[in-house]
C-alpha cells in the first residue's frame, strides 16, 4: 500500500499531583549512579495513544478507528497469532486510512499508580481463562502444555498459537470506565467525523462515543460487543441515525458470559431495527459460518469476515468504488 | 513510503504458573453478569513486542531496529511531541525496514503481577522528573503550569508540547533486566541479522546484544546510551567488529546523571578505537550543533540529526544509492 503518512498521538486525561510519598533509591541503568527517586509530583493520567496509517489516496471516505476489547492492545488488529496478515493490513489494503487506539491503561497508553490514582488492583487474565472465555475450547480441554490442548470441533481459531495470542495480554482494571470513555471522547473531538470499528469490551465503549458523540460517528461496527446500552426512548432516537453492524461467532451457548450478553444486545438492535434504524445482526453460524471464536479477526477466516465487513461499507457507501490501493 | 507489510510479534519470555491466591468478583463490562476471577493460572511473563514496517523496495540492506529507552515506549520513535514525524518516518523515507520495539514491561509488551513475579514496585516519572533528567531546563525553571515553565537559553525540545511527552511515559521496574536482555536476545534470534538504533536505558542493551550475538548486530547506533559495557580485553575483542556511532546532545554539564555518564562510555568508546574499531562519536555542540535535549530525536531538529546518521550508515555502506522510496 502507499503510505502518507505513519504517526500516533496521545490525547486526553488529566494532570495529577501526588504528595507525601516517601522517597526510593533507584538504579537507571545496571552500573550507572544510583538516583534517589521522588515518587511525588505531576503525572497525566487518564490518557490514550492511537497509532494512524494514512493512505496517499484513500478510498474510504472517512478514518477507520479499531477499538481494541479487555486485556489487550491494539496490537490485536496487527498479524494474526499464526503470522498472517491482521485487521489493521486487511482494511489498509481495503482503501481506508486505519487508526488503532490502545485505551487508558493499555499498552502505549500507559497506567497509573494504584490504589493513589487508579483506585484498585489490576486483573491480569491466565491463558486458561482466555482459552474459556473466548470460547476457544471446554475448560476441561484446557492444559498448560500446548500440545495437549483440545479446541472446540470446527475451531477456527489458531490453536496452535495461542502463546503467541497469551504474550498480548496485558492487565487491566475495574473502575476506570469513565476515564476511558471520557478518553475516547476527547480522540474523536480530535479525529473528526470516522467509522468506528469496535471489539468486545471495546463495542462498549464504541456505543457510548456513538451516544455522546453522534455527529462524528458516522458508522458503528461491532464484532461481539461485551455490551449495547438499554434501549432507552432516548438511546434509541439517537442511536438509529447510526448505521450499525453486529457481527457474532459461534460456539455462543457454551459459555454463560455469551450466552447472556448476546441476547442483552440483541434487544438493543431489535429496539434500533423498530425504530427505523440500519442495523444489521450477522450470526455468522446462520449464515453457515461456523467455528469463528471471540478474536474473529485472529481466526483462520478473519480475512473472509473482514470482507464482510467491508462489503458492509460498500453498501452503506462508506468507501468510493476503485482499485487496490 | 510504498509499504509492502504492517505487522507485529511478541516474542520472548516464559510460562510461569501462580497459586494460593484469593479469587476476587469482577464486572467484564459495565452492567454486564459479575464473574469470579481466579488470579491463579498460567501467565505469559518476560515477552517483548516489535512492530515492523517493511517497505517494497527497501535501500538499507537490514532492517533497523529502533530501541526505546527507560519510562517511554517504541511511541518515542513515532510523532514528535509538537505533531512531526518522527524518526519512524524519517528512516521509512530513507529507505529502511523499520523495526520499533516495546520492551518487557513497556507498552504493549504488557507487564506481569508483582512482587509475585515482577519482584518490586514500579517506578512512576513525573513530569517534573523528565523536565530536569532529559535536560530540558533547570529544577527552579519547572512548573506544572506550563506557561510558567522555562528551558535552558537555546533548548530544542518542543518546550510547549512538553505535556504531549509526559503523556507517552510508562512506568518501569528495577529489577527486570535480565528479563529485558533476554528478550532482546530472542528477538534479534527471530529478526536475523540488523541494525540497532538505541536510546539512552535501550543503549544498555544494545551493547549487551551486541556482546552476546556478535553475528546478529551489524551495526550500533546509540543515542546518548545510558551506558556502556566495561571495555574489559573480552569486551573490547568483540565490540570492536561492530560499526559504531555515539550521538550526544547539549547541556551535559546541568545533570549529575549525564555528566558522570558520558565520560564513562567515552572510556568504552576510546578503548574500542584504540583497538582498531571502526567508531564514530559525534559531540552534536562541538559541531556547532547546539541546544539538544536527551531526547533528541524529539527536538526541532530532529530531521537534521536523522540525516547525520543516515550519512554514516551510507558511509559504512549499510544503505544501496538510490532514489528516496
Amino acid at each position: 500500500v502507499l503510505v502518507r503518512t505513519i504517526g500516533s498521538f496521545h490525547v486526553g486525561g488529566r494532570v495529577v499531583e501526588l504528595r507525601g510519598l516517601a522517597s526510593r533509591t533507584n538504579t537507571l541503568v545496571p552500573g550507572s549512579p544510583p538516583v534517589l527517586v521522588d515518587p511525588n509530583g505531576d503525572f497525566h493520567v487518564g490518557q490514550m495513544y492511537i497509532q494512524f496509517v494514512r493512505l496517499v489516496r484513500p478510498r474510504a471516505t472517512l478514518p477507520l478507528v479499531l477499538m481494541h476489547g479487555g486485556h489487550v492492545t491494539g496490537a490485536c488488529w496487527e498479524t494474526t497469532p499464526d503470522g498472517r496478515p491482521g485487521w489493521q493490513s486487511k482494511f489498509l489494503e481495503a482503501g481506508f486510512d486505519v487508526m488503532v487506539c490502545d485505551t487508558v491503561e493499555r499498552g502505549r497508553a500507559g497506567w497509573s499508580r494504584f490504589p493513589e490514582i487508579f483506585k484498585s488492583e489490576p486483573f491480569f487474565r491466565s491463558t486458561r481463562e482466555a482459552f474459556v472465555l473466548f470460547r476457544i475450547g471446554a475448560v476441561e480441554d484446557y492444559s498448560t502444555n500446548p500440545a495437549l490442548r483440545r479446541a472446540f470441533a470446527g475451531q477456527r481459531f489458531p490453536l496452535a498459537a495461542l502463546d503467541n495470542f497469551a504474550m498480548q495480554m496485558v492487565p487491566r482494571w475495574n473502575g476506570n470506565e469513565p476515564l476511558i470513555e471520557a478518553a475516547y471522547d476527547a480522540a474523536l473531538q480530535r479525529i473528526g467525523p470516522c467509522l468506528l470499528l469496535a471489539h468486545s469490551q471495546g463495542g462498549g465503549f464504541a456505543f457510548g462515543a456513538a451516544l455522546r458523540n453522534p455527529d462524528l460517528v458516522r458508522a458503528l461496527i461491532v464484532i461481539e460487543p461485551g455490551g449495547a446500552p438499554h434501549p432507552s426512548a432516548e438511546t434509541v432516537e439517537s442511536l438509529r441515525r447510526i448505521p450499525m453492524l453486529f457481527v457474532w461467532g459461534d460456539y455462543i451457548d457454551r459459555v454463560p458470559f455469551w450466552a447472556a450478553v448476546k441476547p442483552s444486545v440483541r434487544v438493543t438492535c431489535d429496539a434500533l431495527a423498530a425504530a427505523g434504524g440500519n442495523v444489521e445482526w450477522i450470526d455468522l453460524p446462520t449464515r453457515g459460518i461456523r467455528g469463528n471464536s471471540h478474536f474473529i479477526m485472529m481466526d483462520d477466516n478473519s480475512d473472509a469476515i473482514a470482507d464482510l465487513v467491508i462489503d458492509w461499507c460498500d453498501r452503506q457507501k462508506l468507501r468510493a468504488p476503485g482499485d487496490a490501493v
